[in-house]
């Protein structure tokens, strides 16, 4: 069975929706977990959830990374931080993955120096997935690991979030674009054009650039970006999401009619809402390191957190980093198909 | 009397909308509009609204750019296009602003070479509004008409658009932020980061980095960023929108009862329509070129025309340009103070 170390003192809310969402995993995904933190907490959330679950397990740490802490500065001074224990115990091989909804950079931070990038990875990078209008979802990669990228390294991010896709919604050819601010290939900024160049060359069906409306379109499936790019569009998303849902609550208080008629609505709304809701897509996966890693939203919920663990352990079992690796450590090789 | 040039050809739906949103603005607005293209096609929807409107003239252009139209061959090749006769009527100061709905990158070019840029500015950017969840609006600048911007002009784009803000939304101290990954001065590229300790210096009041989501937020009133992140942005919120708004159409249907619902909450949904339909705030004006400048959105519709008008219009009421030429024509006494 795949075992899955996760960092039960993450969330804002850590550890209730940590614990919570592992214990959803462990029963629903048949999958370990290992919660790493705080025992005592631990156990008290875990006492909430009925009788003992099995395959879920507990691995004590007695610091914890907070969202104040400098990524850099918590990787090397909270050596026993409950992200460190998780991580050492997938660089042991104790697990196979790696999920965290704490703080995005630090968590990145030690993963990245704590399980060392697969050969031939210049860079990781985080790949979020944004629901489309035709019911599928696409990829945005890189969404903030990285900013002032080269066009080798984004020629990485396609390359990883291709095999990503292939290996998570099970398309034998994700379509692969390119942000920009207009589908010609001379448009853009310097970057993209001399990416888009290059993507050209690779043995993936590249479909040229494409602009931000594309994200949620459906004609794309892997969309290639910076880092500083992609964490902007993604907190836009997020922001927009948020205000949208937050109007309409509103415009539907103004009148009795309008209360009644979001009464009778309330299974649309529902159904909306899980639409939008980046809960049910899990966390954000780190390509490139050396082992599995998701990373949550701060916010996470129960539903967040099993479905990153989810999503972890998806990735162990398509062996998404065996092919990665093996993409990117002979790139000659591919180069010349 | 203000007299704003409307290319008539501009839309998508040229001229119908075009020739509406002008009739609306010259009735409700007090300005004077000279409606260029097709004449017969121009009369023959003036013919539409009634009693021929005394302040609406007509000028003949017997060329259109069409989106297909690389902007700086339409430039070159297509000098009686409507632009171009709308342009040559604002440079000879029969009408003081320029509204069109048109290919955006020809009308920047035209715009831009044919009126020229305000002694001091470097280049000219665009400024777009977004809704905020306070009620009110922020502006983005710059959404696309540079790329590869250096920190010079990030920095002539901040003073731009805290001058067009407090012009036209009456603020008269906008708060000024720098679109960015995170907060802290040290997040961010290379650009953003030389940017912001050059913001620092300025008599504005900047609020420092600010992230994607403040956008929506409202605690911003002004965001800074390269041409190429902000048309992702731009395309990226408008994208969002118009799937979340489908979303919800297609989620009112499922049921009966959810049927019923949407029904009775119509006006409800009509007051939120509006909230997030951009044809409320017009088009988004071109900063920088010697007289104002507004180009919509090519889906624009009789209330977006006649919206962008309204907002050229205040534009040389409120003296935007002279206020710019002013502030960037004298650098050196201005960061002295």
């Amino acid at each position: 069975m795949i075992t899955i170390a996760v960092d039960a003192m993450g969330s804002d809310q850590a550890p209730r929706p940590d614990v919570e969402g592992a214990v959803l995993a462990a029963r629903e995904h048949s999958v370990s977990v290992i919660l790493v933190g705080n025992p005592g907490k631990i156990e008290a959330e875990l006492a909430k959830h009925g009788r003992r679950v099995s395959n879920v397990e507990v691995v004590a740490a007695s610091q914890v990374i907070t969202m104040e802490d400098a990524p850099m500065q918590a990787f090397r001074k909270k050596k026993d931080s409950s992200v460190h224990v998780a991580t050492r115990l997938v660089r042991t091989n104790a697990a196979q993955a790696l999920v965290s909804a704490g703080n995005t950079g630090a968590v990145m931070a030690v993963a990245r120096f704590g399980l060392g990038l697969l050969p031939g990875v210049e860079r990781a990078a985080l790949v979020a997935p944004f629901p489309t209008a035709r019911g599928g979802v696409s990829v945005l990669i890189d969404v903030g690991a990285n900013v002032d990228s080269r066009p080798a390294h984004l020629v990485q991010f396609a390359v990883m979030g291709e095999i990503y896709y292939r290996a998570i919604f099970g398309n034998r050819k994700p379509r692969v674009g390119l942000l920009s601010i207009g589908e010609e290939e001379s448009k853009g900024n310097e970057l993209v054009r001399e990416t888009h160049n290059r993507l050209k060359e690779l043995p993936i069906q590249f479909v040229g650039n494409v602009e931000g409306r594309e994200i949620f379109a459906g004609n794309v499936d892997v969309i290639v970006c910076d880092g500083f790019i992609g964490n902007i569009a993604l907190k836009i998303s997020e922001g927009l999401a948020q205000h949208i849902a937050a109007w309409l609550k509103q415009a539907l208080k103004t009148t009795l009619s309008a209360q009644l008629g979001a009464v009778l609505s309330r299974g649309a709304f529902a159904q909306f809402k899980k639409k939008i809701d980046y809960s049910e897509y899990g966390g954000v996966p780190l390509l490139g390191v050396r082992s599995p890693t998701v990373i949550g939203h701060g916010r996470s919920n129960a539903n967040a957190i099993k479905n990153a663990i989810r999503v972890a352990a998806e990735m162990v079992r398509t062996k998404v980093n065996e092919k990665i690796e093996h993409e990117l450590s002979v790139p000659a090789e591919r180069a010349a198909v």
